[in-house]
C-alpha cells in the first residue's frame, strides 16, 4: 500500500501498453540501479543502456544487471549506436548471438550515426525479429546538421516503414539532451508546427517521445495525456516523471485526465 | 575528528535555529539516501519529499526512509503540494492522520498551485499546529504568470500571516529549477531590488531561501552569511554547499565570517 | 571479459601515462562510490576531492574512502583550494603531515584564489616533492575577473614553471562548471586561438585539460585524439567519456583512432 494512497491517482501497471518511461542507464552501479528500482520500478518499462557503453562493461556485470532489472519486471536493451556500430563492422549476426547469450530480449535497430538506408533498416528489422527479438526502432540523426534535413513528412514515412518491417514501437531521437534536434529547438523548446503533424499522423501507442527535460515531459503529457510514452528519462528523474503523469506536481495539477 | 581538522572553520551543530539546510529528496533510494547521510548528515536540517512524490511510494518504504533520515539526527517531511492536494479532495483530516501514522512531526502548508485564500491557509496552520505538528510554511505560486502578481510587499505580509499563525519557518518559493521565479529572473540570478525589500522586513532566521543553484547559494551566504537558511538543495550538493558557508571553497574562501 | 568485446575498441590500461581521466568527488556516499568504481574504474585514473571538502568529512570516512578507490588502482588527492587555505592559514608542514597520514600520495598544488607569486609556489612545488608526494599543479584564476588577465603566453609560462620545479602533470583550471574561466566562453565553448597557442606551446602528455562538460569532451578528443588528458569529470560520466574517447557514442563513432 502507497503512503497517502487516498491521494494517489490510479494508472494502468505494468506490463502496459500506453504510458511507457523508457529510462537512460549510462553507466550506473549495480547496487545503486538496484536501489533505485526498489522504491520506482513500478514506473519503468524499460531501460536503455546509453549507446555504446556495454563494450565497456564486463559480461558478468551487464548479465546481472539485465537480471536485476528484470527481476523487477523492467526490460533492459541495448542503445540502438552499439547495433550501428555492429552493422559497420560486419558483425550482425555476432551482434544478435552475443545479445542473446547476455539475456537480451529486445534490441534497437537505429541509423542515426551510420548511413544504412532505409531499405536495408527495414531488412535488419526483420532478420532481428525472425531472431526471436522484439525490437524498438529509432528514427532521426544525432548529427544536428543532417537532423534537420529530415522534414516531417520524411520522419511519418520512416516510422511507418520500421513499423511495417515488424518493430513494435518507434521512438523519436532527441540524444540525452534534448535540444537542437527532431522536433526540439535549441533551447529543447518543442517545434509545435512539426510536432502536430508527427501527432495527427502517427498512431501513439506506437512511438517513444525522447523528452529527457522536464518542460518536454511536462508539454507531451498535457498535449496527449498521461498515457504518453517517454524516453531517454535520467534516473534521478523516474519518480518525479511520474508525479507529472498523475498531476501530483504543480505544472499538472488537476490538468490530466487519468 | 574531521580530516584536516586544523582547516575545519566552526560552525554550530545541530540542533540549529539559524544556518539551516533543507534538501529536497525527489525519490533517492533508501541504501543510496543512507549512504550520503553517513557522510553528510551534520549539514542537513530538514529533508522534503518533493511535491507529490509521496503517494508513489510504499508506506512501509516511506517509514523506513523517515526513521533512517530521523536516526542523523534529520527531519523529514512532505512537499507542500502534497498538502494542496489533500486540501482539493477535502481529506485534510486524513492527511493530518497519514502523516502522523507514517512518522511525520514537521508539516509544510502551502498554497503554491491550488486556490487558498491567505485567512483559510492561515486557518489551516492554526489546525496543523493544533494536530500536534511543527509547521513549515511556504509562500509564493508555482506558476511564473501567478507568481509575479506578488509584489514584495505582498510577500512580506503572506510571511508575516503565516508567522503569526503558527508557522515555525516560511519558504520563499523558488522550485526545484530556482529561476524564473520569486526573487529569481530567468537566469537564476537574485533581482537586487525585490531581495533587498524581503531582506529588510523579515526575520531571516525565520526564513528559508529555497536557492537549488550554486550561484544562488553563494549569493545568499556572502550577503547574509553562512548562517543563511537555504532549502531545496539538491542531495549531490550537500557537502557543496557546506563548504560554501564555510569559506573552503573559491568563491567565499576569506569572505565569511565564522 | 567484455560484453559485446568484438565491438570493444582497445586502449591502453593502468597505469598509464596519457589518455588520464581525473573525476572529481564532491562528497559521494562510500558505497554508492565503490558501486561506481566496481563497474568502471578501469577508465579512472585519479579522483579528487574537490576544494575544500574533506575538512567536512571524518578521517575514518576519508581514510577508508582513499583505500577503497586505491583497491581499483584509482589514486585519490586533495583539491588545490586546501591547499591554499593551509597556505593562508601557514599550515603547509601540518598539511604534509595530516596527508600522508591520512593516506595519500599525491597532492595538488594551485594558487586559483589565494595570491602565491610564482616563485613561491615553485619552492612549494618542489618542497612537497622532497615530501616525497607526487605533485599535480594547476594553473588558472577561480575568479573570471582574474582568470581573464592571463594571456596565453602567460599561461604557457606558469605551467613550464610548474613542471620545471616538479610536477608531473598540470591541470588547465575550468572549475566545476566549465564555462566563462580558461580557454572556456561563457557557454563553455573552446575559444580556439587561445587554446591552439596552448596546444602548440605545451607536452600535451603533462597537461590535463579540465572538461566537465560532455561538448568540451568532445571537442579535445576530436582535435588531441582518444588520449588526452582530460579532468573534473562529473562520476556520472565516467562510462559516457570513455565511450566518448574510443568512438562509441555518435559524436566520435568512426572520427577517432585508437
Amino acid at each position: 500500500m502507497n503512503a497517502f494512497d487516498f491521494l494517489t491517482p490510479p494508472r494502468r501497471g505494468k506490463p502496459r501498453k500506453n504510458g511507457i518511461t523508457m529510462v537512460l542507464d549510462k553507466g550506473m552501479g549495480i547496487k545503486t540501479a538496484r536501489d533505485l528500482m526498489e522504491i520506482s520500478s513500478d514506473y519503468v518499462d524499460f531501460i536503455k543502456f546509453g549507446w555504446g557503453t556495454l563494450p565497456l562493461h564486463r559480461r558478468d556485470a551487464v548479465m546481472e544487471k539485465i537480471e536485476m532489472y528484470r527481476s523487477f519486471d523492467v526490460e533492459a536493451y541495448p542503445g540502438g549506436t552499439l547495433f550501428e556500430i555492429a552493422y559497420l563492422n560486419d558483425k550482425i549476426q555476432e551482434y544478435f548471438d552475443e545479445a542473446r547469450s547476455l539475456g537480451f530480449e529486445t534490441l534497437e535497430i537505429s541509423n542515426g550515426t551510420v548511413e544504412i538506408e532505409t531499405d536495408e533498416k527495414c531488412e535488419l528489422i526483420e532478420k532481428a525479429v525472425n531472431e526471436g527479438f522484439q525490437i524498438i526502432s529509432e528514427v532521426g540523426k544525432k548529427d544536428p546538421v543532417r537532423d534537420r534535413l529530415l522534414s516531417p513528412e520524411d520522419r511519418v514515412e520512416l516510422v511507418r516503414a520500421d513499423l511495417k518491417a515488424g518493430a513494435c514501437m518507434v521512438l523519436m531521437e532527441a540524444r540525452e539532451s534534448g535540444h537542437n534536434i527532431g522536433i526540439y529547438d535549441e533551447n529543447g523548446n518543442v517545434k509545435e508546427e512539426e510536432f502536430n503533424h508527427l501527432l495527427n499522423e502517427l498512431p501513439q501507442d506506437r512511438i517513444i517521445w525522447e523528452a529527457p527535460q522536464k518542460n518536454q515531459q511536462v508539454y507531451f503529457i498535457l498535449k496527449i495525456g498521461p498515457d504518453v510514452n517517454l524516453g531517454n528519462i535520467p534516473p534521478e528523474e523516474i519518480t518525479a516523471l511520474e508525479t507529472i503523469r498523475r498531476g501530483l506536481r504543480g505544472d499538472t495539477l488537476g490538468k490530466v485526465n487519468l
